[in-house]
């Protein structure tokens, strides 16, 4: 049996996919890692920005992804892709229990995971204070402090946008400059409720039910001071989950898979959607419209070939 | 008073905007033509592709995301753009009223409409059998037999895309050959479902409550057949409401806002979100996530500026 396409992932960019891909009567079966579907946003507490769903819960709307899919009669196959042959005009992917599914093009849509900065109280007040996404959270911060921990152009857009919405902001720095492009640095630097910490780390997030501060501490002297927050921002980087592909499939720098608008990678029948792909902007609204240019682009590729 | 952004239109690209500026904090707000938002889908019959809402109205998901807005305190003004000035670092923006808004940067997001034949029974068909989105529309159309009209790549592969779903596929063209590319075409020309109706035009839409047959005539020899269908698919072109920008945002020569994903155009401080720009795929997603990706570049214009 020979699939028209194979979706690899299951959040939103994979199950738009899906949904596209069963409208189009395509014959096209899903895999996914976990039984559970929805990739990063089943653990995300509130998700405000997905339009016409304000306010929900990242577990429901994942499972209205779910749900829309198993309407259409979507195949999902759980499984790790442990092994591929992309470069063939019939593409071979095989799962960690040793079976081969067989397809014309494939999907990669595996995603991602915020660098995390691995201190303790990092995971305890995910969702509940630490936020890897302030276009997504900062909303939930309004007149509060924040801190937002990084000094990239992710972390130095991140303090603007919050210090509009919050009554202070820290940005923590490890370094004594931003690597971030300098028209930011020098919007960052003229605002009157931001405040940087330079040559800083967290060494662990306090709180209860929530985050109430940090412990930072300073790698030039060493001292450890104490700020009080409702909610630190980590902006220290993304994991996109290419390392398996990223024998045939071209990565930029930081791994995500090369692939524009129309999800077009540089392996013929092979595309990339959502978070994995180079792209501005990550997020659930951007990765599900992938999904569906995604799959226009596998019927192009079906019609040509 | 200089707003951060304004936005013109209010169909889901415009509505997504103003949700992720609204999020933001950006002082902004929505020109929209007609008091109803939801631009092309508030008369759509049933949406079926907009991820996590399967089998939503269009006038229901056009409230949802208009109740989204709202919830976000979203500033509606209903109005028609009558003249503007872009060029300058502050934009001015007049409606038919002779109010004047003032704004740092414009999104412009005023969709289109597809191209109609102006034949009896489209307008009082059109959701009943009549639909001008394959992509959207043909999963209604299972084993049926239905019509596609056109002679261009989005009649050709709609009329592959339908022949998977439905049981028998006519294509009327009025000309006796196709303008769309040579690959698809043959693609289309080997699937046994299709039969391609030449120089023909549909003269009448008929039915009683949704479509059952279609007139058509023959251009060369004037004769007058009918076919019976329960749908029919005019993929004639499509008219970008650009026409009153088009003075200075450069468009291609369809009509279409030149931007790419970033929905920058050549004006600075000017985006184009939705169908109103040069994109592969007009759909709901599509446009909701251009909403999103020109709220983050309108962020950036104003970190730069």
């Amino acid at each position: 049996m020979v699939y028209d396409v194979i979706i690899i992932g299951s959040g939103p960019a994979g199950l738009a996919a899906a949904i596209y891909a069963q409208r189009a009567e395509l014959n096209c079966i899903v895999i996914e890692k976990n039984v559970i579907s929805g990739g990063q946003i089943i653990n995300t507490y509130e998700v405000d920005n997905y339009p016409g769903t304000p306010g929900i819960s990242g577990f429901d709307l994942s499972t209205k992804f779910r749900e829309h899919c198993e309407k259409l009669n979507t195949k999902f196959i759980t499984g790790e892709v442990t092994d591929f042959r992309l470069d063939n005009e019939i593409k071979v992917i095989t799962l960690d229990d040793g079976n081969e599914y067989r397809s014309k093009t494939v999907v990669i849509a595996t995603g991602g995971q915020p660098r995390r900065l691995g201190v303790e109280g990092e995971d305890k007040f995910s969702g509940l204070g630490v936020s890897y996404c302030a276009t997504c959270d900062g909303a939930f911060f309004k007149n509060k402090t924040v801190a937002v921990v990084g000094g990239g152009d992710v972390a130095v857009e991140d303090a603007i946008f919050l210090s509009r919405l919050c009554e202070k902001v820290y940005i923590i720095h490890r370094r004594d400059q931003f690597r971030a492009a300098k028209s930011s640095v020098n919007k960052l630097m003229a605002l009157e409720n931001v405040t940087i910490l330079w040559d800083s780390v967290v060494e662990k997030i306090n709180g209860t039910e929530t985050v109430e501060s940090l412990d930072i501490k300073n790698v030039k002297t060493g001292e450890i001071s104490n700020v009080e927050v409702a909610g630190v921002f980590i902006a220290v980087g993304y994991i996109p989950n290419s390392h398996i592909f990223n024998k045939i499939v071209a990565t930029d720098e930081y791994g995500y898979i090369i692939a524009g608008e129309n999800c077009e990678t540089n392996v013929p029948g092979v595309f990339a959607a959502g978070d994995i792909r180079t792209k501005e902007l990550r997020q659930i609204i951007t990765a599900a419209s992938d999904g569906a240019n995604a799959i226009t682009a596998v019927e192009k590729y079906l019609n040509n070939n």
